[in-house]
């Protein structure tokens, strides 16, 4: 794997902002492998993409802001720098059902997600084992009805033990409150199981069911704190027929979930995606 | 083309019903060409499609009522039958887009559709040439929005004096009343340019930019008095991203809408369409 | 899970097929739940599969044989009759690469894939851990390349002390013989990772990727004594772009095999395959 | 319609690229609208497409050249520059089958297809009623199979009165000769009703229906002298099954060269598409 910077900038649109972002770099001796802009037009939006190699590369990172800061500011760019060797810490959340926690865990044994997963956490014990197998540290959090706050200091302080810097609700069936939301501001992605926004809310199955719909779908996106409105990161669907019954629905659906979550995932793990607009920007 | 019978049946389940059908048609030495059945065993509703060869079969169809009776009142069959060579009569509504139209025209000429297009009819004069081209009558019926009934007792007319057996919306931007869609119940198809059931109603390619979906979809549904909430009958999606503009998601949107339209339409004349509980069985 | 009785046939056509076939279930008090039926009319082919309920049917199968015999003799049928409720015995191949694998012990553990999967076989022991985990013997049978009949003398010990029914081939490197192929005709599942016919044998991604083709694709196919000549049971793409390296494709490619090797090794245990003309009818 | 220049550039890589051609446009007071850049690491090959905006950019394009060719030089650069304003001339060809030439005449007429359609030439005359309809010269250049070079010669005067930019082989199911491609280098775009390189050549439905596949497919492809072996710019596929007959594959097959046929020719008219090593990038 190279060592790389990946800066992610988005900024009112003026003359000139492709050439002095990469101005900087080649000032800098950096050699660009990707840059990737977009304009969105209608709100005057720049938003840009840019990775090159580290080697050769004349500014450490920390050094990089006070480097940047004055054409940023200039500019009025929000931006964010990455480094592609520094792995990620992330939670990994799921109630009873864990078809994508264990793909999320087989995708990350197998090197398709640059991370670390630091712990699961979850509202039941079910998916203990699972955790266990792959040498994590699980954390049973029970969601007392009465008491939701509960849970979540429990897991607050769990996330800061392990200054976690992404949670992944793999089919967390809670619905996170606003403070939790907060936290964790466009670092939470959530899998819902349809095709937003058709069905939000609960059992998207049995509903695309009953309506008789010829395509189900799943929607990966960042969690906010209205239930299933966040920016949306991938969809996916698949064709059903009157043959399907809803178990079938269910089972096409985990499919979709795993491989929306995973692409979600991996896209925000390799700094991919931006936001603005309550709309993100994935550039790949 | 072979001179096929078509039977479409649906009724309560009970033991037997395939050898009953099946049975049936042998006694009278008809060769089955297709058959498919489906058992909705929540429903407890047995839903068939079966074809067969006309040659050699000794009922001629206006008699096969009679003969069929005593076995469908007795297992209490809704049932229809049809015969492959008997075109059907169909009017083509339209609004100022015609995408759809000239689609359906084209599939028509080279024999996609096997029925006669008997008129093409609108609120708007633009598809005139279109239709005119296509060696057909074109009916201006422009919707005053004070007297909307006028132009569907006009409307009511033509479709009479037509003899229509369908109605197709081809992007008709206007909404039936409940006295049109009760004169043709099951037998007027709209395509909505939306993935029913996200953004029913107006607009949906502008909702669907603005809430930043990955997919866009269009669906073809038999209208009934509710808006958008007639039985689905096919379903096809496109993805899409932040590079696309709204004007983009219409054009992508068309090819949605044109390729929906035409698979329910042939799939409606094929017979190959049963409805219950404002769902379809597409038997394909 | 219901028990039912599924029978598949095929046969040259005639007339009355399906209600004599029918006819047996009902005169034998089988209520049917699902009966599809197919005409190959170029081949003059008749292919059914029909399922019913074995609560009230008045015969077992093992005494089905001789009652149904003189029809299908009659008819020229071949013919199979499978018992809901017997799960087959199936022996999983694999090399080093195990995302087949993996995703397959999951299925089965949640229930998706109706079997016993009895053992895991490899000419590499990097699955040993995974089969373990999953409590299902492994054995490994090194392939040397000077003897490789000495390793498929092993295997079919192996699988004849397992009573194996199903070979599923889940990412298995190694080209079978045709002594294997033989001994389980039309048993034996592989997924080939290219768009068969395309890339037919050796690094398809490779080949793909030099290609610069915009879609992958991933086939499972029955295997036979001709390398990727097989019947095809399923297929499935994704789309990729000049952004894709060879890797990318490899892990697009990766969901693609186990999706569709999940789908066919899932068919053929419903009994919804039956092969002729080196084709599949799938009934779903 | 904005009017802005699009550049196309590929050369080998070296450090500042990005920054050397953004800062070029900059200085010449160009605002960017998109800027999109590819690496291929393996070939070391640098490619990119910029655009932006006329309005206030200080160089006329015809004097663009020589502002530019001093960069250019230095780096090995391969450029064009293109004028979003001038409309290309294209020559649609097409035999018998017509349905991708209606569909692209419809599409150029809303507007989908920023062009002239200068002419349309067929070695059949059954074409000419729709070219006539959309006022297009349309002329018939029989192929004496003794002769093929006299259709080419005939047709190569055509396209130079014409001054024809663009020829769309829309179904032209005649094979080109060598100088035929080589007076239109990647400027020959070619639909071919396979997803290549499975089914290269001639019959591909027949042969995909005799193997049984389970999707089938259509490819856009730059003609080169290699038969079915140009860059390719898009491929779709869909769903078949054994319920699929030859024509039902024929009929689905036209829904897909129709759309990648279009996608295509649109994504060459607007400058999107790179070539080199046999393979295309496209960038949208």
């Amino acid at each position: 794997m190279k060592h790389t910077a990946i800066l992610l900038i988005h900024c009112p649109d003026s003359t000139g902002l492709v050439a002095r972002v990469s101005s900087f770099i080649f000032e800098h001796k950096g050699n660009i492998l990707h840059a990737d802009q977009h304009l969105d037009s209608r709100q005057g939006m720049f938003l840009m993409r840019v990775e090159w190699e580290m080697d050769g590369f004349d500014l450490d990172l920390p050094s990089f802001a006070s480097a940047f800061e004055p054409l940023a500011r200039k500019h009025g760019m929000h931006w964010r720098l990455a480094d592609s060797t520094v792995k990620q810490k992330v939670a990994l959340f799921v109630s009873k059902q864990d078809h994508c926690l264990a793909d999320l865990l087989y995708r990350h044994r197998i090197g398709e997600l640059h991370c670390d997963i630091a712990m699961v956490i979850s509202n039941h014990s079910d998916a203990e084992p699972l955790a266990r197998a792959a040498g994590l540290p699980f954390h049973h959090t029970p969601v007392d009805p009465d008491n939701r706050g509960a849970a979540e200091q429990r897991q607050f302080q769990l996330l800061d033990e392990g200054q976690i810097d992404l949670v992944i609700l793999a089919r967390y069936m809670q619905v996170l409150s606003s403070e939790f939301v907060d936290r964790y501001p466009l670092r939470i992605i959530n899998v819902h199981h349809s095709f937003l926004p058709a069905f939000i809310g609960s059992h998207p199955y049995q509903r695309a069911f009953e309506r008789g719909v010829k395509l189900i779908g799943a929607t990966s996106h960042y969690a906010t704190s209205s239930l299933d409105e966040g920016p949306i990161i991938e969809q996916e669907i698949e064709r059903v027929s009157h043959r399907d019954e809803l178990d079938d629905l269910i089972r096409k659906g985990r499919d979709l979930e795993k491989i929306t979550l995973a692409r979600a995932m991996r896209w925000h793990l390799e700094h991919r995606v931006l936001v603005y607009a309550n709309k993100t920007v994935v550039f790949v």
